[in-house]
């Protein structure tokens, strides 16, 4: 596997929270934070899975691209899951040499659908990718190697940083087309061990500020396990305030699947 | 405009609701009936409108047959109605040929919609469209006759009839393929006289025992009028408890709008 190699930019802020998230990372042994006082500093960027009933096939093949019609049918008719709705969406709004966020990198499926939508031949596009988690950033790493060529991974920049830290290593004259969250616990894990709802919402308070006009933030909320239901509740909260006149926001939810995670969209008019 | 005309059809199992229905209609001079208990005999179907910021547009001007990518797409950035997602997603459900319901016909532009959707130059398609208020079945008619020709307009059998008893008119052997409620009150009337819970929760009990395999019940919630999240919170619990084995079960909603309708779709697997 690829040794970790995080790709710098000249008009990075700040990195002091790059420099710091590692010795804070290695005092938890799993890939998400501890939702205790203790572990306040290092929360918590997730590896971009939910509950396994919801996960497992989403971790296992990576989603085609298909188009909306198709996508949303079959959520509609229980063939589709509210990730390839999501992933359809963002193909809608993202344009070539666009600038976009995968503040949950996770298994990096999410980054490389990215990097395609946003990827064209003058090398504009760019995509920041992020996650507390090192095991999440090299696993990205890799699977982007064995996947584009050397062109194309030039324009993905990779970080072991808590999302809510995002505005530190995205430049702050850089316009940016989406932030995509993939929230939840890791599957196989220890279920105490959940994300920060606090962070989550320092998180989409950051990524609102750097959206663009006609710019979207999609958030994937998982609510099957404990404190899932809490972050959603975090998550709309966050989404109801944001006034009507500037934002869009909406959500697409199963009602007889109540484990069933929710796709919840922040369009900035 | 034309007087009303029923269309009979000889194998309707009981028309005697459709004839009670008559003399109890006209003991309310509103399009709606009364939520008290007095009323409880002549609940409830509506004119197809909800709250007036929402249904203007709606009552001006029919939907166009737009696509699900520009449908969805318009609903997530703000330039597009939940009903013109629900219009776009009958038309990929529903075929050429099928047997299709408008559970309240309001202005007629569903049922108009749907006869489009169904209508087959074999003459198979089949729309059956009902409303308690006199005066929207006349405005159906009067816009069908103004917009179809003869053989699509013999397509559509319309009753003066609560939803709640659809089963009376719709024939036991023929499956149902769609049956669209767009529930709220009418704009510019009486705030105080609004759509009972009770009788929506009969009318989607029968939707969901008349309606076929791969068929879909399509629900268009208006909550911004009292009494509208009552309703919502009724249709929301049938959604909930329709086993997921053989029901998929959603709902679109706005977040920062808290008056906007809610899309609740539930499909028969």
């Amino acid at each position: 596997m690829e040794t970790l190699t995080l790709t710098l930019i000249p008009r990075i802020p700040s990195l002091s929270h790059l420099l710091l998230s590692r010795p804070l990372r290695r005092r938890f042994p799993s890939r998400l934070c501890l939702s205790s006082s203790s572990a306040m500093r290092a929360q918590s960027t997730v590896a971009g899975f939910g509950d396994p009933s919801f996960a497992s096939d989403y971790k296992a093949q990576p989603i085609k691209g298909e188009g909306i019609e198709e996508a949303l049918i079959g959520f509609i008719t229980g063939k589709r899951k509210a990730t390839e709705v999501a992933h359809s969406v963002w193909r809608s709004i993202v344009q070539k040499g666009d600038t976009v966020v995968d503040a949950t990198c996770g298994n990096g499926y999410d980054t490389l659908a990215l990097l395609k939508m946003v990827a064209d031949e003058s090398g504009q596009g760019c995509v920041y990718g992020m996650d507390i988690q090192d095991s999440a950033i090299e696993s990205t790493s890799s699977m982007l190697e064995n996947s584009v060529n050397f062109h194309e991974r030039k324009l993905v920049k990779l970080f072991s940083i808590c999302h809510s830290k995002m505005e530190d290593i995205v430049p702050k004259d850089v316009p940016i087309r989406l932030v995509a969250f993939n929230l939840g616990y890791l599957p196989g894990g220890d279920k105490t061990i959940i994300t920060e709802s606090r962070t989550t919402e320092m998180a989409l308070h950051a990524a609102s500020k750097i959206l663009r006009s006609h710019g979207l933030i999609s958030i994937m909320v998982y609510v099957g396990h404990p404190g899932g239901r809490e972050e959603f509740e975090t998550v709309q909260s966050f989404a109801s305030i944001l006034p009507a006149e500037t934002w869009v926001t909406c959500k697409f939810e199963m009602i007889n699947r109540p484990a069933a995670p929710v796709l919840v969209l922040l369009y900035k008019k």
